[in-house]
């Protein structure tokens, strides 16, 4: 990626059972991918590959505590939010906070795969949770 | 894409109004994209433009009788459904069915840009409307 370009991450996809909604997504062919349990969010996560550098996670709460429980009790299982990747996490959010958007994080924190992640409200951006994640950071 | 390969196409967001909303992915700085009208869908869509060949579209319904009205009266503004591009879509959706996945339409028909597309029901998906489109078909 060059400066200030974006890709498309990856969709995330709360389910109440990795091993029962996995079915579907195996069925269709794509490539399954690790399968990891991230302790900091309280999930288990199951990643189907695309080949154009996205990627499908399936998520499953690991607590009552964790978001994605509570969005499960909410909404029922769908889309808990995408990611896109940007070439400058701190000029992207910079950028944003000057435009009047509500952030979740000011500052970006270490995600998974050494990525620094920040999260956008869904009320700055038609409804949908947006993480924004810069790559080996 | 060789045959039997997925990539993730585009995101799309139902939103009340394509002008409010479109703020948030400009200031973002995503691409600007062209904007349509689908007849078909009964909505107005504006792309956003990723580099790794996938899309943001923002939908809002022309009409009060557009799918994409009915979600927005139901749910608010929010992901509407994500896309999956796929090298043979008549197969894809054949070998779902032999898995018991509950198809929308069992025959892709004509959308936007030449592809052939078809919806696969939420209910096996875990929750999230699918939609598989074969370019230049």
């Amino acid at each position: 990626m060059r400066p200030g370009e974006f890709e498309f991450d990856h969709v995330g996809i709360a389910v109440a059972s990795l091993n029962e909604s996995s079915g579907f997504y195996q069925a269709l062919g794509l490539a399954v991918g690790p399968k990891e349990t991230v302790a900091s969010e309280k999930v288990q996560v199951q990643m189907f590959d695309l080949q154009n550098r996205c990627r499908v996670e399936l998520l499953e709460p690991t607590s009552p505590e964790s978001t994605v429980a509570r969005f499960l009790q909410k909404r029922g299982p769908g889309i808990h939010h995408i990611c896109l990747r940007v070439t400058d996490i701190r000029a992207t959010l910079k950028r944003l906070k000057a435009a009047g958007v509500r952030l979740i994080h000011d500052e970006p924190f270490r995600g998974a795969h050494d990525c620094e992640v920040a999260f956008v409200h869904p009320s700055s951006t038609g409804g949908v949770l947006i993480e924004l994640s810069q790559p080996n950071a």
